[in-house]
């Protein structure tokens, strides 16, 4: 048997209530001395493209073998499946809403429904301490994928807003403001992956592009190729959700190839 | 010697000052090879009863053996005492001022007022690195309780309000909401254990009851039983504190046999 | 080759980005078995005073042989060095910009610049990942600093605004409130090391001074000694940045040595 690295845990929780505490206790419980690492539990209530970002940010350095407790749930008490995910070398576990599903590429995914007799006695309000955690601390002690659930060929996705082309413009829009208040757009590098530089607006005024904010004098808006791959504006030691504006506004983009 | 499974830290003082941080310092130098694991430090400061539901939704689900650090302490710096409390197979540690007594049930709670040679040479402003960790981390090291202090039959507890009955109405009220704006009453669910069903009133204004969120439409107020056993109103896909109000509401209850 | 007995963490990341989970991810996979203490996450976005504190709060209860990855970073993009500072049996990594010099005493300080071969590569906005947790895990691993990079004369120190004495007249500032309003000054205790008493004035307004908290009325203000050895201002269950004041606001002590 394989030793597992780690398992991590992501939630809308908080911590101030004791709920992100009470999934470490299970795990703690039933997965001794397996590592718990947070990658959050200040996701914004219900916020699922925060949680797809964050995930997608932080789950690729991790190593294979990690088993991922991923609990950000709008639909919590319905009757919506939850999910074992396997991709990469990873395992997510969570509710079928599209989040465990969207971290990785589709290449080589599995997912399965997790089938367990105990599901219809959990507490309603809190599957993710009696039905996700003790599957999850499942998984790390060995157990299969196909032992707690059964193959779904069409699980849900969550679509986020696709960048568009036309000709050599290309039409994206804010998704997501970071901590720092740096904007994250739709726009993915590849889709510009020759062009020698690339001209920038945000809601339809220009915004000079860079390599980085040292490019731009402090106070000054910039946009960059972000670490998760995706185009960003910046603004250097400020905020730029702040000066610009925030979700959903308007990024074009035009590529030169000269 | 048997080995404890974690040590779990509940404090008040958020974490970007270092003080919590400090904490896990010393247990890291106390007790090496002890999983660390942060219940909450981001408690309102000096928020007893919001300490004590947090560490309720906790700390039963974590496997006994563990030793629970809980310094949220309003009396700091006077001359209250410092407890260990040991409790169905679990031990807290920390001020004589009522959370570490009212997480588990009294039956068969032992009380042990802390006994230490260096108590009075601590910083008189930061006890919980002081002397409550390195309790925490003798005690993880297998010190028995007895070794560290002395039994005491009256400490403090915290009173939480109590939800009374008169003939079929009981009276409750809002005790704390939680990060989603969730209302937790403090109506247990016992206390209407063979009801066929229950209204509700939350002030004085009805609020449908049901077995979770999604018995109701969304922005719509539900009241349902909570994960820790209590009476909660939330709104589907909303905030019910923004809604409805916060602690000290009161909240009424009439349950049905029929 | 000797235990590392824990890694620490301190950035202003925040958590629900996933930027400061992709750090520990990197150290699971990099440093498998070493335990990942999170110090602060939360540091205010480029506060580098505000970082300096908390870890000068932290860092000196854990054991020597631990390092600290250290990402507070307002340069983040420019051509700054990284550096890895050896001292009082810790080892500190993180940017060249002033704080990881300035968390214990310069006594037998050793700096390196870090030179590696990969760090041009390194996405440029986010070199806490690509180029900070890497050195540290080999590092944790036994690499030296040496292997590592260069020895470093004269690296960045960050200057907090230094307390003056004229006379009897000690002048210094608020350089930090803490999470409780608590304000925390630049006023060692050693400058009036023999001080029968002291008499304190906060923005030219006197305040008594006291041992702890318990010494004045709730809602009153007290001046104290604070667990990192400076004055700070505190009110008795209350907040003193919310009564008093910020960061800037002038202190001014006359010790009495009758």
């Amino acid at each position: 048997l394989e030793r597992v690295p780690a398992i991590t845990l992501t939630t809308d929780f908080g911590t101030s209530d004791g709920y992100a505490a009470a999934l470490k206790g299970v795990l703690t419980r039933l997965a001794p001395g397996v590592p718990l690492i947070d990658i959050a539990h200040d996701i914004a209530p219900f916020d699922k493209v925060g949680a797809l970002l964050a995930l997608r940010n932080a789950l690729k350095s991790f190593p294979s073998g990690c088993v991922h407790l991923v609990v950000v749930d709008p639909g919590v008490g319905s009757a919506r499946n939850g999910l074992i995910v396997v991709v990469a070398g990873h395992t997510l576990v969570g509710p079928d809403n599209g989040i465990v599903t969207g971290v990785f590429p589709l290449a080589g995914m599995q997912t399965y429904i997790i089938e367990e007799a105990g599901f219809a006695d959990a507490s309603p309000t809190f599957q993710g301490r009696d039905i996700f955690a003790p599957i999850v601390a499942k998984l790390a002690a060995g157990a299969t994928p196909e032992s707690l659930g059964s193959l779904l060929e069409e699980p849900q996705r969550l679509r986020l807003p696709l960048a568009s082309r036309t000709g050599n413009l290309i039409k994206g829009e804010i998704i997501h403001v970071d901590r720092f208040g740096n904007l994250v757009s739709n726009i993915p590098r590849n889709i510009v992956a020759d062009a020698a530089r690339i001209a920038v607006s945000v809601n339809f005024a220009p915004v000079r592009s860079g390599r980085t904010f040292s490019d731009v004098a402090p106070g000054e808006s910039v946009a960059y190729w972000g670490s998760a791959g995706l185009l960003e504006i910046g603004v250097r030691e400020g905020n730029a959700g702040k000066k610009l504006g925030g979700r959903g506004m308007p990024v074009e983009v035009v590529p030169f190839f000269s």
